[in-house]
């Protein structure tokens, strides 16, 4: 039962052997088709506000609307044909639920969820839709997996970890991977001079440091200022746990980073950013009419901190620890670098996008985590922030 | 001054030398990268909803949010370098305004557009971020056009035509030839079964109808039942102007469609649909609530039609004139042919999207115009119809 083990003992199944870019290259080999190639969008509109050139991973368009899809049907991929024909288990209350059910559904094996009794309406039929079974446990993430645990023992099925495993890391990784190569393209080889990524449990931050710590490419967090598990523990060092507070964005709302996550975005990350529910409503707000896109308020965390151009990048006047000084000197040095290659004159006079002829503004990727957002807040941030845009 | 007589004489431009699918073909490697190649987006639920497989062209991710910056940036491209100089002119109240605003900073030139004094904030505002100079001529669109005749007249500058213009029809056409190729890409060399338009002047009408005449695709059309120009025409079998009536899709409100739209639309068009408002608004409340990507109104017209599998392709009970029987029979066939080659278990083994396992359904290529719209609109369709997504 090794793969049963390493499907609910992430960081010790990492321990034995240390992820890099070449875990996640290896996961989107195996998905394959299986998962979508999501486009980089631009909007001008948002450039002009970042002054920067955002470059937006569009996740919210992914299998179930959300990233986690990636994750799940690696996972999935990953286990023993012979234990996966037991189906999976797993414990969610939100896009994770409906990802393993619907990566279970991919590959015609039964998949159980459980969620808490107090779970949206919304979510328990979306999981439902997929064809999962659900069952109910408490209110709180440990009761959940309580319940997930003692279902795996008596059933012998794998339990699909929501962040804190190898698989689930590489297969969120895959998306900083596409989202790379396609700036490459779309620039004629140019990279990302920074990338943001929202921070719940860590999976899809993870995966993204695998890749940029390869590539050199500085990442910096952004997570609910109620909730921010990551920057305390950036701040502190270490793991600290957190007592989430209210906020809108119900999908980065964890009491604890993962293990292995920690361990690899530690030593990576350049700079932890907090964000107000404010901040997200209106950045959920100018995707949705400046980018004509709809994510949920978590989905909009990583564009909020582009926004305020306080990365070091964005030569703005916000403080910065002395990671992100180290990042922004290595980011212009790259900028600096890629410059004459890129014929910026060139570029601009075939490009309609707006913007003064100047030196290239610097390339910010954006992970768009998600856009499963009920439609009672999406028109009544609308009515709020509308006015704004 | 021959090209600013063809910039304000579209069909007798044309009428010397009939448009094909070449000259949408040379459009495409005119344009290059000053448009966007939006992505063709797909939806399970969408899907399902309408039981075939729906390929969404999003031009509302397109330069300015619609499809009429390719017209525009065709036609500015097509102009002679010395008259361009001089500046272009237009007249609009709505997406093409912006359009020539932006195809004009992008050239580095002046732009005028005649609107009516009773033009939204929005748009007007929209057109004057881009550098663009506005004269306000009355309420009707023979008002405006007037102006900008005599404006014309005056400085010597060509007159950038909204649609009935063979470089604005074949830039719009551009919008086709990519969802073909995206189509034909993702499926291994497979085709489209039918595409559907939204109508108002037919300029991206025309533009589709020369490609899908070279490449045997069914072209159907959707159109505001209040605002059923093309339809009227299509069924007289000659061109009929319309006192349109009230309608959320403010883009799709024309009196008639152009000369030369008509002319070619009316040899290749198979079958033409109307829609109510509330068809329209539900669409674009999918459209962002599954879909996760804003349309305006008029950008869910096609879409609408599509989700009444109505076309003869969908085996619907819908009532089909003689054409569409027709473009029904073609349709089946071209699936019939294709299904071998496409191995479609295979694919489907690979695919996690959802349906059951059997000869592929149908392939509808949908055209989503453009995702111009007030905030206060969209919170407003979504309280009216979230409930029912």
């Amino acid at each position: 039962m090794k793969l049963a083990d390493d499907a609910t003992q992430g960081a010790e199944g990492a321990a034995a052997a240390p992820l890099s870019i070449d875990d996640v290259r290896a996961a989107a080999e195996r998905l394959g088709e299986r998962v979508r190639r999501t486009p980089a969008l631009r909007c001008a509109a948002l450039d002009e506000l970042a002054d920067a050139e955002i470059w937006l991973k569009a996740e919210n368009l992914q299998h179930v609307g959300a990233f986690k899809a990636r994750g799940a049907l690696n996972a999935l991929s990953r286990l023993d044909p012979a234990l996966r024909a037991r189906g999976v288990i797993t414990y969610s209350s939100g896009n994770h639920a409906q990802a393993v059910a619907y990566a279970a559904r991919a590959f015609g094996i039964p998949a159980t969820i459980a969620m808490p009794i107090d779970a949206p309406k919304v979510k328990v039929a979306g999981v439902r839709a997929l064809g999962a079974e659900i069952v109910f446990a408490g209110t709180t993430s440990d009761d959940r997996r309580k319940a997930a645990l003692e279902l795996a023992e008596r059933t012998g099925a794998a339990i699909i970890e929501p962040f804190d495993h190898a698989d689930t890391i590489c297969g969120q990784g895959t998306a900083t991977l596409e989202l790379c190569a396609q700036v490459a393209d779309a620039t004629g080889g140019g990279g990302l001079d920074a990338l943001v990524i929202p921070v719940g449990g860590g999976g899809l931050l993870a995966g993204a440091c695998l890749v940029c710590e390869e590539e050199g490419i500085p990442v910096f967090t952004a997570e609910p200022a109620n909730c921010d598990a990551f920057a305390r523990s950036f701040e502190a060092g270490e793991r600290v746990d957190v007592q989430p507070g209210p906020t809108i964005a119900d999908g980065l709302k964890p009491v604890r980073i993962g293990a292995l996550n920690w361990e690899i975005a530690a030593r990576t990350v350049s700079g932890a950013f907090r964000v107000e529910d404010d901040e997200l409503g209106l950045a959920m707000v100018r995707l949705l009419l400046a980018g004509k896109i709809l994510v949920e308020p978590s989905g909009a965390a990583a564009l909020a901190v582009a926004l305020r151009r306080a990365l070091p990048i964005q030569q703005a006047g916000a403080s910065a620890d002395v990671d992100d000084v180290e990042a922004s000197a290595d980011a212009d040095a790259d900028a600096e670098d890629s410059a004459g290659i890129e014929q910026v004159g060139a570029e601009e006079a075939l490009s309609p996008e707006p913007g003064p002829a100047r030196a290239r503004r610097p390339r910010i990727g954006v992970l768009l985590s998600g856009g499963n957002v009920a439609p009672e807040l999406v028109a009544e941030l609308l009515s709020r922030y509308g006015g704004q845009v």
